[in-house]
């Protein structure tokens, strides 16, 4: 089979129909097409390396799209796209109008259910089961999991009530023995004991020729022989916790062996009720430098195919290594300071703090609820505890900010990152709600930096300078490139003033204040006199400096990568209200909607956050209407 | 001892000295005093009544405050503030001004962690636990957490990663068979089998005999007495699921025989890492009226200590009342309706509904990010889900509304009861975000009916007339005695003109909407012209009708019960200045601030939400500035 001829078959249909070595040979060609295409564009490679076999014995036993694949987290479905009518469009995999990283319903009927964050993937399949079984229909509803994402609490709740409702639904458990780094928690642990350990198989059989003896030992022993076998299922069962949450559990099977999985596959999906299938993968199977690597291939940038070395990683560090190494000076000089990540060690750039300071550091796997109300208690207890969360990933904790930091006022530090637009990941993972989200909660303090320099000193000012809670929220992207002071304090709330006017006052919260000081210095070649403020504070807005140059102003421009609703333009649009001022005002950021997959800098641009989105913004707000005579009441 | 005598000891230090036969008669006292304040105060009756032993039990073995303990949700604290205190408070219980119903590191060094929303504890206990061990102390950690939130995912996250960092600290599972209602999931079925089967120690002693022979049996059956005795820990330990977490189980135990708990305790307390204590108790314990019906006496308002019947109903129906009965209603009408709650089918009023038709209707246990993800999935496959939830607890699922049910645009309808301010139960449950936190999603629609008549029309237009996910919110009141009439479709998107007038425009949302009319009309009788429109769609606003009606009056009010950061007047401002009146405007709300517990009407009067406070808040905003000099730059 070229690869010609695999994008002509009528797949996934035609697996059905092919030998056991065609299979193989299949899952060969789909391999060097991922990582081809990952160090083309980029992508979550390991976890697509290690789920080929897994999923095309999926699609060669169940028949999708009448059968429900629901991949959870969805980044290791791109063998799924490929199977599913997906394989020549592959190449635009995560560019902007490409092929999504992730399944979406709006791409192909083969993804019954849009997926991006973590441990959604049993409450979707039950929802499905419930629903075709109200619609009289019969097809099978598969949930395809990770253990990592297995330690998200969510997950508990849906196999809680799956196995309480029994309804007929297949849960693939799979066991890559890592969530993005090493996987965390008591249950990582559980499973590792059923996979490793050749005694559960074992002493199965021993047991049952116990069994069979029993009755020369004397009925004085047990009661009788049915509640013997009823405790024998601990015995029998390696994954004994699901069966007694109620699932039929099948496993653990080789999950590079396409024949074995079809076998088990087809057991499963025979019962009734729910049944969970153990599956063992290895993560980035089949690339040697993804095999050795599988975190750094986890989520990676373009590379080269012959050594796995990524490509032009940049002269500027990016916000996250700012961050990480901040982390480790502030940690080197204060013990109290811990820092909590939720599975993303690597991601926020917490790797070396981690390495020197492993006592105070805490990887809750994928559990960002538990992770800040532990936190917060942290600070109940004495310590200075920062969570590092992307700000998409975030939203999970959004009830424990409210009601376990911010009510009781509790010193936590919240390192954003991913804030504003993503990237190639996409809609699920654009970082474009969390001004909204955090700066109506009381008691919090919310900063953006425009430049890796201020970060760094916003990290120390949340630390030491804070009166409460505080967050800091940052770009996935690469820094100004500009150089790096003593980590200090800033004075609470209170803005930067960048460049002063008298026509027209521009304030920016984040990297966007860069794309504001360009544009007002275009608009000064034009004889506009734009006032520039880099807010620094998003809460408490800096009262008196953006009231002093809005009145003079007498019109405001604001920038954010937000949403416009309970944004940072709003802010500001209040803070003028309340100090009675009634003037024109613009707020640019994303208008309620969620933001695709592309290349930062394209979509800024596209959403008219860049100097030139902004340059025109301001034209065709000051074209509307002259200066002075709207001013205001006072 | 009298109850004078007891409040003058020296608790609960004193409880150490006491006999068994003291410690009994105490409980006896506090279940007499807890009975009583809560027939006057209304509060969480069948919970407290549950926990008096227990808490007896962990006050007579533990130092608190030194000790930290710390009650799950934290509403079946009532025992732990008499013995730590707060015995001649008491009788303020739930007042303004009075104690709290839920701990509170504010009022008591004895509450070292504020509580009130569900599942959180194990968290905590691991934070402050691993606080105390950075900082060299040597305190004890204990959590108290029912089986009931045990269901929450968050405690699962806890659970997993305790267990596997082996930290020291006890978790009690206060086991009563129960959430508010009735508990749900194969967790509770698991513990149900551990409870009540004497089948699992008397299991226990068989197999320790069976061991005893296995030498004689040979050795070819087992590799190794050390590999048996590995397996048979799942014979000996029946709370083996904890067990493979990585905590040691102890129990079950009586939770209601004190010098049974305080021998379980002081054991658990000397082993290292984590424990779990397995404790049976029975909700309403002690009372009969509460015994009977647990679910009525969870929470409850003033009734009569005889008979234990409410005091004075109020002839108006409430808000959830006349949710429920058109949920019976529609869903009499159509089959596709589905409702889901999270573990509050009788508070959200859905008991008839889940009578009428048991297989529509999910009760999901406290887990409400897998009820959201669930129902946006039962869309997907064809049914009309609607899901109950508190405006408080739907925090918890902020993340499943923006990725699983509002990015992928589906018909999911949420009814969230118990939206603004909430009254007795304060801080931790007033429904102040949810106005800021919804209007942010794309996609969402969001309605606030202004009596219960309107909630009906509201609820059907959600499920039949709105273009995608439709939210209405509505607070715990008594309606205000509208006739109801057919439900029927409003137009998507508009607002209702109550009252025409040229000097100033009132827009509210909600039940706001009503006093804002008596404010209007007692501005009248001033020489004030008001015009009032009830907003009924704070997502999609009415731009037509404000915008008219703001540009003829040239000055705005809005009003809500939400904090005003991304709330309704912000979204009003946000519209008018789109649409170039820049125009003075007064946000009434709550100003970024907690919100304490005390009567709903009083409260709504300290913030200057009811009547009175609105025409004050016109007085002082027309007397700051003229009408027409400020109408903006149109």
């Amino acid at each position: 089979m070229d690869e010609d001829f695999i994008s002509r078959m009528n797949l996934p249909d035609a697996l059905k129909n092919m030998t056991k070595e065609q299979l193989y040979d299949l899952a060969t060609k789909i391999r060097h097409y991922l990582i081809r295409t990952v160090a083309d564009n980029g992508g979550h490679l390991a976890a697509n390396l290690g789920v080929v076999e897994l999923t095309i014995a999926l699609h060669s036993t169940f028949n999708s799209p009448r059968d429900r694949i629901i991949w959870d987290v969805g980044h290791q479905s791109y063998t799924h796209k490929l199977l599913t009518g997906r394989w020549d469009r592959f190449p635009t995999l995560r560019q902007h109008g490409g092929l999504s990283g992730f399944p979406k319903p709006s791409e192909s009927e083969h993804d019954p259910f849009g997926t991006g964050h973590s441990s959604t993937s049993i409450s979707a399949a039950l929802g499905l089961a419930k629903a075709r079984d109200a619609c009289g229909e019969d097809y099978k509803v598969i949930a395809v999991i990770g253990d990592g994402a297995f330690t998200g609490g969510m997950a508990y709740e849906a196999l809680n009530h799956a196995g309480d409702i029994k309804a007929d639904l297949m849960v693939v458990l799979n066991d890559n023995k890592m969530s993005i780094g090493s996987n965390v928690g008591g249950m990582a642990e559980y499973l590792g004991r059923i996979r490793s350990d050749p005694k559960y198989s074992r002493f199965k059989a021993g047991v049952e020729q116990l069994v069979k003896r029993i009755p020369v030992l004397g009925d004085k022993m047990v009661d009788s022989a049915e509640r013997i076998k009823g405790g024998l299922k601990y015995l029998v069962a390696p994954g004994m916790i699901f069966e007694e949450l109620g699932l039929t559990y099948f496993g653990p099977v080789d999950g590079h062996n396409i024949v074995a999985m079809q076998r088990i596959f087809r057991q499963a999906a025979r019962m009734k009720g729910p049944t969970l299938v153990h599956v063992v993968t290895e993560k980035g199977k089949g690339y040697r430098f993804a095999e050795a690597a599988p975190e750094r291939f986890h989520g990676i940038g373009p590379f080269d195919l012959t050594n796995g070395v990524p490509h032009s990683p940049g002269k500027k560090p990016t916000y996250t290594q700012v961050f990480g190494r901040t982390m480790l000076r502030l940690g080197g000089e204060n013990e109290k300071i811990v820092a909590i990540t939720a599975a993303m060690a690597s991601g926020t750039g917490l790797k070396k703090f981690a390495e020197a300071f492993p006592d105070r550091f805490y990887d809750v796997g994928i559990a960002e609820q538990h992770g800040v109300t532990m936190a917060a208690a942290m600070a109940a207890g004495g310590l200075k505890p920062v969570v590092a969360i992307y700000s998409t990933f975030l939203q999970r904790a959004y009830d424990q900010i409210v009601h376990d930091v911010c009510l009781q006022n509790l010193p936590v530090v919240f390192a954003v990152d991913r804030a504003g637009i993503v990237g190639e990941d996409g809609e699920t993972h654009q970082g474009l709600f969390d001004i909204s989200f955090l700066s109506s909660i009381p008691n919090l303090g919310l900063m953006a930096p425009r430049n890796e320099d201020e970060l760094q000193h916003m990290l120390y000012t949340a630390v030491y300078g804070a009166p409460g809670p505080a967050a800091l929220r940052y770009p996935r992207a690469h820094g100004e490139g500009v150089e790096l002071a003593e980590p200090h304090l800033l004075p609470w709330g209170k803005g930067e003033l960048l460049r002063e006017g008298e026509d027209l006052l521009i304030i920016g919260a984040g990297t966007v204040v860069n794309a504001a000081l360009a544009a007002a210095e275009r608009l000064g070649r034009d004889g506009v006199r734009a006032c520039v403020i880099n807010a620094r504070f998003i809460k408490p807005l800096d009262r008196e400096l953006i009231v002093y140059w809005a009145r003079r102003c007498g019109r405001v421009i604001t920038v954010e990568e937000n949403v416009l609703s309970g944004g940072f333009g709003s802010a500001v649009s209040a803070l003028l209200t309340r100090n009675g001022l009634y003037m024109p005002i613009k707020q640019l950021g994303i208008d309620d909607r969620y933001v695709e997959q592309g290349p930062r800098a394209a979509l800024l641009s596209r959403y008219g956050l860049d100097a030139a989105g902004i340059y025109d913004a301001v034209l065709a707000f000051t074209g509307k209407a002259g200066k002075k005579e709207a001013r205001g009441a006072l």
